[in-house]
């Protein structure tokens, strides 16, 4: 079972505009200030956070209970200008997950309506088996993509937007077919790396993705893959897998056992 | 003229996995927090910052000479465990500008020369003013794009990761188009919200893009479009022109003297 | 039983000259962005953390685990350019349990030492149950001060300098007689504002200290008190004090049972 | 002539305690984050901010016109829950230009007085040149003060809240001092760093400064001093000045020609 989070500022794109247009640059301040206090915090319970659309910020947050959504919520309230709602969702899947989350928030009311102010809404992991007594194995499962020779390859070869925008591409082919046959969710995380919080899949399954994605966008790419109990322990462990492929040559290592690993 | 400024991390690939692999959340905080920086730095000097890959991000620093780059350097060195090195480069069009930028900084080292650290090279406007000659008509265009009712069919709609992926796609489709056909570079600045630094093109030029991008991804937009002698001012009168455009549900508004405005 | 984190700086006076000074603004908010972050991460879960000399932070922090200090510490390597040191200490009053962290810490080596990088050393209350049967009550006691009428008499009146200095005054004061006669330790957190840790204190002993203070520095001023198994439950009751007090123009209310409070 | 800028929250007390008490290490992380802007902003401007009350900063902003304080207040607004009211003073020495800022500020309403919303009164240099004809000599002198042998003394030897006490007494009898006897501002900036804001002063004067300050905590220490047209240009002088100090056992050294200085 994975747990979801979807943080959504309240009525925010009338408020970049009201009472008249702001300036863009502190808005961007402001977003990834926003960002970098939700992705410590989630962070530091060893759940993730992506920042997505920036007003739409998207965390996988096996680990927090109700309590600290509220804490953080608080805090929030205490520090910006203006209020964020949370939507909670569990599913089997990173989708359907996500799915319930997003159905939390959007029965709450609209992104734009003027009324909804920082509400929390949906179930926890912990409350969901409570109520319907589901299953307490909770596996979070990371992959951790990159491409290989993205330095030389990109970086020092073409222009920083040339770069930009084939990784974007790249990006968005992998992480549309991963949502659409695995249910996965995946984000850019900067660089040449993408994340991806999957179902439990077998090497097989990510040769396949890898084949499918590198014929379309012609761009030759790795994968480490683990798991855990949270996205920090099954994300550290996909990182020792993507070092050890890099180090092997191989472009799928799933590592079996979870790495004793440092913060 | 306009005046592109590239921001690399030295060497940060090999940082984020040595000795061993760092948490994911720590490497998004100092991202967010290092862009933060960045772009309050040159936002402060009416300039544009955006995200871009988090370890390569873009200015367009019309109106930040020499000392204000070394400046923002010397700060960003007392501030970070990583160095930033600047290429600064000028060009006719956004992506000429950008070109000699990213071609300054190839030449002084590859991303990942462990010896490259916080360089700063190329040309600002103002040197090249004073050695070649050229023109001092430096104003900068900026497009604002936006789709229309993204909450109503998007966000209020879908799950959250569905909606992320339609604005990804058409956010890639028109930042693609503008950069073969205009030499324009386009950002994702978050929401439903693109915003490109242009060369001067005139209505009908904007409408055959958005007539293009719309029949290639079916999601229908609009834009505002704004002129100054910095991305600021420009970026100002190009949301002014979006905002116009809503209440008069007018696809294509340029704003055609640039607005009095608050900041 | 209280424990107390001191949060020092490796090195961090050379630094600041090396190779030549570095700006003084650098500095500052390098310091602020610090103690932010240790802030933050520390209230999170429901400790204090005090700037004191902003290379030297103290911190209450009862319901931190070593794992937590650990975190902490990997976090703050990933995202400054110094490092920092820990020093964990327990004790029946605040007094002798900040006298054991600093001891911890100066036996690993002197503030100054170049090879002391990042340690973190002494025990924490879990650890030193565990290994010397003390008492499990480790309840927290917070006095909060605040002068009467500081706005009326002091901030619209005086030049911002002078009501800078008279507060200082008073806290000093007040923070150094606390110190002596009941070893509380007492910071000031802005505006007129003191906070102290204290061991358990009557209403008559607060009316002393008052009295006390205010004979030596003239200015009147009122306290609320909180007990709680964490700062940030003492903190809050004593704050709900505080408000009470200023209703009732009562100087001292001790607040019997904790509120069921908002975070 | 020195331009001092106050930074006044507005409504601030009231506000952290309503609709109830918040907690206060958000609040201290907002005025943590909030400081570290408004240092980053004038800092990049080559003036100096100091944290003083947290509510109350205070700002040495030679260099600073309106319009550059009404751009940083528009980014305030943009970022904060609460907004920031400022006071623009000019003076012949520092305490007057402050004793303007203040009066400015206080003559627009009460900083508890609800309606009294990111104002910004007073006069910068400028405006008071083109007005009344003034000087337009307006050198900062700026002198910086450390404990000789601070570490050893006391970080390595005290506790860490003994430590904290002693350089917090001896800044406040150096303060207090310097405001008296030379119109001079002083702050703490932390370890065992004071920045005093000075007017021309010979060496003799602070031979006389720092022996009746000695006499009266006992605390031996130095100073280097620096002029230059900016807060930060002073001050880097200063530094210079208290390293050539510590290396040659000087206890007062003025930079007499600025350095060429790296940022």
């Amino acid at each position: 079972m994975i747990q979801t989070t979807l943080f959504q500022l309240d009525d925010y794109g009338p408020w970049t505009v009201q009472p008249t247009p702001r300036s863009e640059m502190d808005l961007q301040v402001l977003q990834a200030r926003l960002y970098a206090n939700i992705a410590a915090f989630v962070g530091d319970r060893e759940g993730y956070a992506f920042y997505t659309r920036g007003d739409n910020i998207i965390g996988i947050t096996n680990g927090l209970d109700r309590e600290e959504h509220e804490r953080l919520q608080a805090s929030l309230r205490n520090r910006y200008p203006v209020t964020v709602s949370f939507g909670i969702g569990t599913g089997e899947t990173p989708r359907t997950a996500l799915e319930a989350a997003s159905t939390a928030l959007q029965t709450a009311g609209s992104a734009q309506d003027e009324t909804r102010t920082g509400v929390c809404r949906g179930k926890t992991l912990i409350e969901d088996r409570m109520k319907n007594g589901t299953s307490d194995e909770n596996t979070v499962h990371v992959a951790h993509f990159d491409i290989e020779s993205a330095t030389e390859q990109f970086t020092d070869r073409l222009d920083a937007f040339e770069t930009y925008t084939a990784i974007h591409r790249w990006c968005g082919s992998l992480a549309r077919h991963l949502y659409r046959t695995h249910d996965a969710l995946s984000f850019f995380v900067g660089g040449d790396n993408v994340v991806s919080i999957c179902p439990a899949m077998d090497e097989q399954a990510y040769h396949d993705v890898i084949d499918h994605v590198t014929e379309s966008v012609g761009i030759p790419f790795r994968v480490g893959v683990g798991a855990g109990r949270t996205a920090h322990k099954a994300g550290l462990a996909a990182k020792y897998g993507l070092e050890r492929g890099r180090e092997r040559k191989q472009p799928v290592v799933i590592t079996e056992q979870p790495q004793t690993v440092s913060l």
